[in-house]
């Protein structure tokens, strides 16, 4: 094999396993070549990754060392996504009866969901999260996103208990939206005590659901390390919570006028 | 930059975005290097691609012709991943009562969900689909994944409507696993009429719900062109549907003497 095809191809195999370490000896056994041979190769690859300009290739040291594939995105490209997930969010279409927005489209969109999903990856690959969390449904796909970037396991704590999750915690809220009681549930299997989490989900009002989801970790003694919102309404401005980071801002949703403010979030990086 | 250096963004680029097509200039562009360069650079990305054993590039001739990445898997690479699922279903600490596996663990964990997306990608590349369907909520991620990799939007039936679903169908159903009669629900601006779906789900007993899909679908007017199941129960024998792909077979789960039967679906490819 060419060292153009070794680089290419150690290229590919960390892209299809982000943030999962890989030995050298890893690279010399399948390519059959020598270690300085892959180092020069890794080299390469490091160079080709920072020109492909998705993310960066990290050496681990020690015995355990090797090297991974972290997915970034830089500050241009991010705010394309924002700009993007904007120009989406503003179309008169979306508009619903009750100041709603039609968003199934943008949060099951393959391509849509991992621009957002790189955000969430690059602000949160210093939280030590164990696990990527998030409430069933329409976040599922861009928590698990953000999860096969920072490589870790999801949690979906789910609206009713169902039998095929086993014992679970549930507790009752208010979300921010009504006044009306809802529920939550979490399997006792779902994570080990003294975890850590990560809460992604699509969209974000009052943060009653993001309180309440908090509030059910705290009772399986799981520690909430970040949260990360797609879209997050501007009213009412007294959340629930206080502490969470919004790829954009969701304004007022004029079903007169058919028009739909929506601003990024300047402070994302 | 150095041809490996190329080779290698490319294989990173592609990789990024499975199925998505690339033309030689927007290679020509970000290298700012010839055509013929790029051509001799595609070759030894094409060689690399097919040493990592993930997939291979595929030229699409003509005026909108480029080239793509196109994710796929060995029969051995195959193989892998059903002897490890069958290794974790087997484990006793997943039985619940009533014959119920624990299995949110495994259909919610990146590394797992992306072996068995890969696997029904490859057997459905030619499905002709333009979603990718499921219904809430654990076949999510591998439906997600599968869409991913054949670089499909995403259609989640809902069991219950939904305000911001917008305008909706709904049927009810009879599942597989109890004679309660059950709901499910679409948005009408979640497909096109005339459209083809590939449907993916985690789990199927008596085919009641892909049964209650196929029909949903077929009162907005949409086909469904194939069905993948992680996991298929083999009781019972007699399914509600005829035609689906399990990636395993679930047999008898003993509570009694803790074990569970599993089998790989030997006609994978």
């Amino acid at each position: 094999m060419k060292r153009s095809h070794r680089v290419g191809a150690i290229c590919q195999i960390l892209t299809e396993s982000p943030a999962k370490i890989f030995t050298l000896n890893y690279f010399c056994d399948i390519f059959s070549v020598s270690k300085s041979t892959v180092s020069e190769d890794m080299a390469a690859a490091r160079a080709a990754v920072e020109a492909a300009g998705y993310g960066y290739i990290e050496t681990i040291q020690g015995a355990s060392g090797g090297v991974k594939y972290v997915p970034a995105i830089s500050p241009e490209k991010a705010k394309q996504v924002q700009d993007n997930l904007c120009r989406l969010l503003k179309e008169e279409s979306r508009i619903l009866g009750g100041g709603f927005l039609y968003t199934s489209d943008i949060m099951y969109n393959p391509e849509i969901v991992k621009g957002m999903a790189r955000i969430f990856a690059r602000k949160f690959i210093n939280s030590n999260a164990d696990y990527v969390a998030t409430i069933e449904t329409k976040g599922i796909p861009v928590a698990f996103m953000t999860a096969h970037f920072l490589n870790l396991p999801v949690i979906v704590i789910r609206r009713e208990t169902k039998i095929s999750e086993g014992a679970t915690v549930s507790i009752n809220y208010f979300p921010g939206s009504s006044e009306r009681l809802q529920k939550m549930s979490i399997s006792k299997r779902a994570a080990e005590p003294g975890s850590k989490v990560l809460i992604i989900d699509d969209f974000m009002r009052g943060g009653g659901s993001i309180k309440g989801i908090v509030e059910i970790f705290s009772e399986v003694d799981i520690e909430v390390v970040g949260t990360g919102v797609a879209i997050a309404n501007i009213e009412p401005e007294r959340k629930k919570v206080s502490d969470y980071f919004p790829i954009v801002h969701l304004g007022k949703v004029d079903e007169t006028n058919k028009t739909v403010e929506v601003i990024p979030n300047f402070q994302i990086f």
